[in-house]
C-alpha cells in the first residue's frame, strides 16, 4: 500500500457537517492502489455498538483516489477509523497512524472524532443559489439609461476603453434592459461597485453610503432591486472593503491632520506628511489612490459592518461580492457573516480569492468564492487545448475534493469577469469553444456567471478591454451564441436534475461525458473537445429512455456520432414514489 | 519522486504568521526521498523580484520529511512555490499541483499565497506560559484546611476513594500547603473545577457564580489567588460549560414548567416530563445528572461569558482550563476568547481536546489543549516500552508538525490527570521509569503540568482511584522522586534554553537525545530507556566545555555511560553578543 498517500483531518474537507444530521467523511488513498476502504464508526461512549459501513470511491484526480460516506450520528457524536483493504495488505487507518491491528489500549488515542455536531458549525450556504444563473455586470458598460447624469467628458458606446474613460452606464439602464436578462433567462445579477468614486470601476470609494451620482441615487438603487426581485431576479453588489478610495473623507482628514486625525489609525500609515511614490501608506498592491483599510480597528470594523448591513436594510439586496476578500482579516469576515446574516438570514456571502478558498468557507466566513480555480480548468481544457479529457476529470475532481459538498453546490464559476480576458477571446474567437465550456459551466455543480456580453459573443483582452460597452445592436449579436445560452438556460431552469442533480462522471470513450440526477430524473452530458468525430457505442440497455434535452425526442439508438467540438444532452424521465 | 508524499496547504499548520512579521512555511515529502527544497516566494504583486531561499530539513516522523523556513514578507503579502530536488528529478509543487516547469501564463493559478499578514489573524499565546510549569489539583483531595466547612459525613483521609465520598480538602487548605509549591518549584496551578456542585469532582455544576460552600467562599478564593500572586503563581481555574448539573436551577425549572420555562431552550430537550432512564435531553456521554447546555443559545452564550469574565475580575484568575470543549461549537469559543482577552490580555486558555487539536489552535479559540498525544507518546515509551527510541522521536515530531510553533510552546504537557491512571501506576511501581519521563516532560518544549502527588511518589489506577488524598506525611514520601523533580524544575528555571530554547534531537547512538538553545545557552538531554548501559563516544571537539547540569562539574571526557534507565543533562554557557 502507498501508505504516504493516506490523508483525512477532522474538521476539515475530509470530514464535516453537512446539515444537522450528517456528517461527510472522506479519505484519500492513492488511485489504482486500494479495493475498499470500510469506516468503523461509533459514539466514543458508547463504542461497544460501533459498526462498519463500506465508503464508496467517489473522485479521483492525477495521483491520488477518494472514498466518501455520509454518517448520520445517533447522539451527534462520532469517532471513527478507517479499515483500509490494499492489493497486497489490510490496514487500519487511525489518528495514531496506520496500524496493522487496533489495540484496544490505545483505542481512545487512535479514534478520529468529530465530536459532538452542533449547529452553529454547520456551514449552511443559500438554498437559492441552488437554482440560480448570475449575470455579472459592470455597470459603467451596460446601458446609459439616463442621459442627465453622463459623467463629463463622455467617451462614444462602443469605443474600445481605456484605464479612464467614461461611457455614461448607470443603474436605469439596467432597469431598461431588464428584459434582456429575462429573454436570457437568468435570475440573479452582480454589480461591480456603484457607490460614489471617482472611477469607471468605482474600486476606489468616496463614499460607502451614497450611489455614485453617474450611476443614480438611492432611489434608483431601490427601484432596480424592486423590478428584479417582481421577476425573481436577485441583485447581489460590490464591498470593497479592503481599500478606500483616496478621496474618502477619513483619509483626506489624515492626509490634512496627521497623528492628530480621528482617523489616523483608520489606516496603516507609515509616515506623515503623507507622501505618494511610494506610497507612505499601505495600499491596495501598490496603488496610491487605494489606501488600505485597517479593519483589525474595531471602529473601522463597526464603520463598515454598518454599511453591510445598510445595503440590505435600505435597497433589500440579497448578496455581497466581497473585493481582494483574501487580504482583510478572518476576524472581520466573522463578524460581518454573523451581522449581514442577522438581517438577511439568506444573503449569499461571495469573496474574491483566487486561490484555495478553503480557509474562508468553513462556514464562519464566506459562502463560496469566484471560483478561478473553475475558470483555470476551463481554459486549460477548452480554450487552451492543453488538458486531456482525463486531466480536466482529475482537475475537476482535486477542485471538488478541497472543498465540502454545500461549498461546491454554491460554487460561484465562471468563465470570465471585469479581472479577466472574455472566453471567447481566450479561445480565439473559436465559438464552437466557448459553447462547450458554457455547456459545461451551466450544467456543473454550482451557480454559473456570465459576464455580461458573453452570451451575444462580446470579445476583449485583459482589462480595460475586458470592459467594453454592451453591445446592444442586435445585427451585431451573434444569435448562434446568444440562442444557444437562452436554450441551455431553460433547459436548466426547466430540470431540476441540472440545478441541483448528484453529480457523476460517465464512461463514454473518447469524450467527457457525466450525469447529473434526481430520483427520476436523469442527465447525461456528453462533450466532444476535440477536432474529430466521436462514435459513442450503447447496447440499448444502457441508453434506453433517453431523450434529447431540447428536442424532446426520443434516442432509440445504438450508436451515437459527436461531430468535433460539439455537445449533447439527453435526459430520462422516470415515475419514482 | 514519491509524488503521493508532497503536503502542504496555506492557512494552516504549514503554513502560519507566527507573529507580526513572520510567516512559517512547511512542506512535507517522503522521507529519505528529497535531496533539497527551495521556497520560491515574492509579492504577487511585484512577483519580477521574487527570492529563492532553500528550506531547512527539520522534523521526519515515520513516513515523512519535513522542511521549513521563516520568511518575513516586506508588503505583508506573500505568494510562493516549491522546487523539490528529488534523487531522480527536480519539479515544482505549486497550488496547480506538481509540474516540471512553471507555464508562466498560469502564474496566478500556480502561486500558494498567505495573502496578507493581518495582526488579528496571528495565535498570539501568553507569553509567561513560555515559563510556567502548573501543578493540576483535585482540590477535594489536597489538603483540608477548614474543617467548618467539611461536608457530611466525612471519610477519613488516606483511604481508598470511591466514586462518590467525600474528604474535605478546600481552598484553605491549597492556601495553608502554597509552601509545598514553592519547595517543588512550580509557579502556576490548576484547580479542577471550585464551584457550587454536590459532588466531589464538580463537574456537575448548581451555580457558576458561587465557590462551592465546602471548599470556601468568594473570599477564600480571592485569599487564595492573592497569595499565589504575591509567589509569582498563577492560576487557573476549570470552566465546565459542556453541561450543567441536574440541580442547576435553570434545569430545575425545565423539569417544573416544561416548555413554558424560558430555560426551556438553554438545554436539548427530546420529551417533556422530563425522563431519566435514558435521558429525555442531550448530557455529557450518557450521565444523566449532566444536561448538555445549548451553547448556540445567545442567553446561555451571555451567561457563560459572564462567568468567563466574573472569576477574572472578582478573583483575578489567569487562565481557564475548559472541559469536554470539543462538543462544544466552535462560534461559542470564538466569542469566549475575544470576551476573556478583553479582560485580560494574557489569559491562558487551555482546551480538553484528547485528540487531534488542531482545529482549535488556529488562534480564534483556545491557545493549548491538554496534551494526551504527548501522554499516548509516554505511555508507548516510557511506561510500556513498546515503541522504540526512533518510533518516540517519530510520533514526537508527528504531534509538533501538526500544531504551529507558537502553539507547541505553550502546549499543556501532562503525564496523569484527574482523568487517568498515574503514570507511576502505569509504569508498574517503576520509578526509573517515571523519573525518565518526567525528565522529558520538563525538558522539553511547551508548559509542562505535575498532577498533585506524582511528584512524590503517588500511585493510583483510573478515575476514582487516580483522586486519592494528597500525602502529607513526608515519611510516606518517596523522596528520590521528590527531589529529582524538585532539582529539575531548579535548572528549569535557572537555565532559559529549557524553557526557550531551540529544540532539536542529537544524534547519539543508542539513545534518546535532544538539545535545546538559545544564544550562549546549550542544553543537551541525554535518555537511556533501556535495560542496558549505553556507551557514548565523543570525539573532545563534541562535548568540550559541556557540564552536569547539577554538579556544574566540566565533564573533560571522550566517553559517557549511560546506566540503564538514567538520564543525564548537559550544559554549555558561552558568551554571545
Amino acid at each position: 500500500m502507498n501508505k504516504h498517500a493516506i490523508e483525512h483531518r477532522p474538521k476539515s474537507s475530509y470530514c464535516y457537517a453537512y446539515d444537522e444530521e450528517t456528517i461527510h467523511i472522506r479519505l484519500r488513498a492513492a488511485k489504482n492502489d486500494v479495493k475498499s476502504v470500510t469506516l468503523i464508526y461509533g459514539d466514543k461512549y458508547q463504542w461497544e455498538d460501533c459498526k462498519e459501513i463500506e465508503m464508496e470511491a467517489s473522485y479521483f484526480d492525477h495521483l491520488f483516489q477518494y472514498f466518501a460516506v455520509a454518517i448520520k450520528p445517533v447522539n451527534n457524536r462520532l469517532a471513527y477509523y478507517f479499515k483500509i483493504e490494499g492489493i497486497d495488505e489490510i490496514l487500519f487507518y487511525t489518528e495514531g497512524g496506520l496500524v496493522k491491528n487496533i489495540d484496544n489500549k490505545y483505542l481512545i488515542f487512535l479514534q478520529f472524532q468529530y465530536p459532538y455536531l452542533n449547529k452553529a458549525d454547520i456551514h449552511i450556504t443559500p438554498d437559492w443559489v441552488r437554482d440560480t444563473v448570475f449575470y455579472s455586470i459592470f455597470p459603467e458598460r451596460f446601458y446609459n439609461g439616463n442621459s442627465l447624469i453622463n459623467p463629463d467628458p463622455l467617451t462614444p458606446w462602443g469605443q474600445k476603453p481605456t484605464y479612464m474613460d467614461f461611457y455614461g452606464g448607470d443603474l436605469e439602464g439596467i432597469i431598461k434592459k431588464i428584459e434582456h436578462l429575462q429573454t436570457l433567462g437568468v435570475n440573479a445579477i452582480y454589480l461591480t461597485p456603484i457607490f460614489h468614486s471617482p472611477t469607471n470601476h468605482k474600486y476606489d470609494t468616496i463614499d460607502y453610503f451614497k450611489v455614485d451620482p453617474h450611476f443614480g441615487d438611492l432611489d434608483t438603487l431601490k427601484r432596480l432591486v424592486t423590478e428584479c426581485h417582481q421577476r425573481n431576479i436577485k441583485v447581489v453588489l460590490d464591498a470593497v472593503f479592503n481599500h478606500s478610495g483616496y478621496l474618502f473623507l477619513p483619509f483626506q482628514d489624515v492626509i490634512e491632520k496627521g497623528s492628530k486625525s480621528k482617523y489616523y489609525d483608520w489606516f496603516h500609515i507609515k509616515k506623515w506628511p503623507i507622501e505618494h511614490e511610494p506610497p507612505s501608506y499601505d495600499t491596495f498592491a501598490f496603488v496610491a489612490s487605494m489606501p488600505k483599510l485597517n479593519t483589525q480597528n474595531p471602529e473601522v470594523r463597526e464603520y463598515l459592518l454598518k454599511v453591510g448591513r445598510y445595503w440590505i436594510e435600505e435597497a433589500d439586496i440579497d448578496g455581497w461580492r466581497l473585493d481582494v476578500s483574501d487580504e482583510i482579516d478572518h476576524e472581520f469576515w466573522r463578524h460581518f457573516r454573523s451581522t449581514v446574516r442577522t438581517v438577511k438570514p439568506d444573503i449569499f456571502i461571495i469573496g474574491e480569492v483566487w486561490h484555495d478558498p478553503s480557509p474562508w468557507l468553513k462556514g464562519d466566513q464566506f459562502d463560496a468564492v469566484m471560483n478561478y480555480t473553475f475558470l483555470r480548468n476551463c481554459i486549460g481544457y477548452f480554450a487552451n487545448e492543453e488538458l486531456s479529457d482525463l486531466q480536466f476529470k482529475e482537475y475537476t475532481n482535486e477542485m471538488l475534493m478541497k472543498n465540502t459538498q454545500q461549498g461546491n453546490e454554491v460554487s460561484f464559476n465562471l468563465l470570465d469577469s471585469h479581472d479577466t480576458p472574455r472566453f471567447l477571446t481566450r479561445c480565439r474567437g473559436d465559438i464552437k469553444k466557448l459553447l462547450l465550456a458554457a455547456t459545461f459551466q451551466l450544467t456543473f455543480i454550482g451557480a454559473p456567471s456570465i459576464y455580461y456580453g458573453t452570451e451575444i459573443g462580446m470579445e476583449g483582452g485583459a482589462d480595460p478591454d475586458c470592459r467594453r460597452t454592451m453591445e446592444w445592436n442586435t445585427n451585431n449579436w451573434n444569435i448562434e451564441i446568444f440562442n444557444y445560452y437562452k436554450n441551455l438556460l431553460a433547459v436548466r431552469r426547466k430540470y431540476k436534475a441540472l440545478r441541483r442533480g448528484n453529480f457523476k462522471w460517465e464512461n463514454y470513450e473518447g469524450i467527457l461525458a457525466y450525469s447529473r440526477a434526481i430520483p427520476g430524473e436523469k442527465v447525461i452530458v456528453m462533450i466532444n473537445n476535440h477536432n474529430s468525430i466521436k462514435t459513442i457505442n450503447f447496447s440499448n440497455e444502457d441508453f434506453r429512455g433517453f431523450k434529447d434535452i431540447y428536442t424532446e425526442k426520443p434516442e432509440v439508438i445504438d450508436k451515437l456520432e459527436l461531430k468535433p467540438y460539439s455537445s449533447r444532452i439527453f435526459i430520462k424521465l422516470e415515475k419514482h414514489n
